[in-house]
């Protein structure tokens, strides 16, 4: 039986990412033999959306709701299209409409790749960020009054259920209790946003009576980003809210110096719709058409996308591959200008390709 | 014509540390010639809490009204007091009551104080955050329904004004256009939070259009607190939003080192209230009462109240005074633990005052 999966590559630099991606993907299907059927869609990029007066077709659901998984690019071409638009319209859409609760993204130093914090050496840094994807802060609800004039407002409602939160937090207590040191931080700001996030509070309270093997801190999410600078050896599964979440799986990546090469997972966790896969960066503009941009994001998505359809050993071979040609170093291994090399995209994705291969 | 200071050490290090910023502002006092008139209150604690079952009496806005500043400690003993009601019930009254509505940082490296990012020397990093500090997330406004269900929810709404923009935007430009590199960067979400922010975007370009001379760019929250990291050199000023501004604030000291020792100056520009002094950090539970906190934080505040009160030379002076301690190392200072030293909190003020008796 194989798994269908829909490939998308977005924009600028998710278009030159993807190839690679793909090539990793059916090297690591020989290797294990995974059966991987892809079908592609030129959706979800602003081309289409500048063709069509939208980011998606008005069935997406049907002819997406089918497939195993999403192996998505970068979206984003803001000349043309203002964010928000690009955006809401179509990665927004899918975490939505496919329920895909779960944003989970490592935080790990790799070999190779100098982290900015000083002293820091790869193996130091090593968590996962488990953010809430489908609610809170990233409401559609709120408006504008009094428009053009002085007195002018915007209001935008947070909200959060405590369905959507439990949800998430299982998710997160269970990934803590699979972890070799049980450790679970909670993003919270509870002493100044005062209706919500105690609330917040509360449900990271009560579920942590019934996983007593966890350990549980909070800190408020000031306090917290700077501890991911002074001390981001402390964390282990750190769980927030759409909002902290996503601030929080970036500046993690950053900290270990991995922002461009770092994945993400966008989680169904019951399989009653397709997960996505995507990588963290976005379709980078700046350097887009030019080739050089670094395929290791879109393959480490691919790699973490096989974990999730079942095949550990597979995802686990594809970052073993990455890292084996990080540590080369840009002497020995074509690295892209990012990591101080010479390599172009497509070199980087076939050397790790080969080096998967064996 | 003296100026009258409204005292509040507020709970835990907040009263090991406040003696030290007076001392220290004292002694500017004599050097420059200042009138200060120091009045001390013991409520905005949570000792006054336990007492009178509210942080601070039904009169406080005609008792501190007539001030022409507050200088504050630290606030928060969450053993007793949620954070919540604590914040609530002081500090952020008092910027709102105030009308205190931008909250000014500087991140700046310090002599002798070392960055946790690698390759960062003192002088790298020199930056403000400007915060808008009355609206925003810190809204009050929201609730809970289906209480104890599973259907419960909660909301909060993030309100946004014209004019509570508009004036930190203004203040953030106008700081802009005095400093050397005539450079702002807006925090901003508006891929995301799609109401509220695509709003702060449309009047900072609005205004940036009677800015020509300051450089503008924008940066999604996510990548901003990246940057912070990864190319803290980039920045200027920066203003943002109630909850990102409290965020970068927090991360930007972190990035130099400095949070321990960073100040911060809740400002009413027009002069109508009292504006508000007060260290970065907070009322430090696990310290108290040991004598060990460091103070320099309460003093630099100090030093920001004297340029408010249009004492520049005498902030500056203190500034001075700070550096050159810091500068002389636990050698030959009395640093507090956190700086690596032996001295006390008490030692590290003398120390200071000594520097700037000269
Ligand atoms: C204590 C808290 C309410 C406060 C805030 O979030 O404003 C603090 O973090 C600050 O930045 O002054
Ligand atoms: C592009 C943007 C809407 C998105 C988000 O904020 O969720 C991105 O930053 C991410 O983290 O995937």
């Amino acid at each position: 039986m194989s798994h269908k999966i829909a490939v998308m590559a977005g924009d600028g630099i998710g278009r030159e990412v993807m190839p690679e991606g793909l090539r990793v993907l059916k090297i690591a299907a020989e290797r294990f033999g995974i059966a991987l059927d892809f079908k592609h869609f030129d959706f979800a990029s602003c081309d289409y959306y500048r063709e069509h007066g939208k980011m998606l077709p008005d069935d997406w659901r049907d002819t997406l709701g089918g497939f195993d998984a999403l192996f998505y690019g970068a979206v984003g071409w803001p000349d043309t299209v203002p964010d928000h638009v690009s955006l809401w319209g179509s990665l927004l859409q899918f975490r939505r409409g496919f329920d895909q609760y779960i944003n989970l993204r490592p935080c790990r130093s790799m070999p190779g790749i100098k982290s900015p914090l000083a002293d820091r050496q790869p193996g130091d840094i090593d968590f996962y960020v488990v953010r809430e994807n489908t609610e809170g802060e990233y409401s559609s609800i709120g408006g504008r009054m009094f428009e053009g004039t002085e007195r002018e407002v915007v209001i935008q409602e947070t909200v959060m259920s405590r369905i959507g939160i439990d949800r998430v937090l299982k998710y997160a207590f269970e990934l803590a209790a699979r972890r070799p040191r049980h450790k679970l931080t909670s993003a919270t700001k509870s002493n100044g946003i005062s209706i919500t996030m105690p609330y917040w509070d509360e449900r990271v309270a009560a579920m942590a009576r019934t996983y007593p093997d966890v350990t549980v801190d909070k800190f408020h999410i000031d306090i917290l980003a700077a501890n991911f600078v002074l001390h981001p050896d402390w964390f282990d599964v750190v769980v927030g809210s759409n909002l902290f979440g996503d601030i929080l799986s970036d500046l993690g990546p950053a900290c270990t110096g991995t922002i461009g090469v770092a994945p993400s997972a966008n989680i169904n966790p019951e399989g009653h719709f397709p997960s996505l896969f995507e990588p963290v960066h976005g379709s980078a503009p700046d350097i887009a058409g030019r080739g050089i941009a670094n395929p290791i994001g879109q393959i480490w998505s691919g790699a973490m996308m096989l974990e999730h359809l079942g095949h550990e050993d597979a995802g686990r071979a594809i970052v073993d591959a990455i890292e084996a040609v990080l540590a080369a170093g840009p002497q020995q291994a074509p690295l892209t200008p990012d990591l101080k090399g010479k390599g172009s995209t497509e070199a980087l994705g076939k050397a790790i390709a080969e080096k998967l291969a064996g």
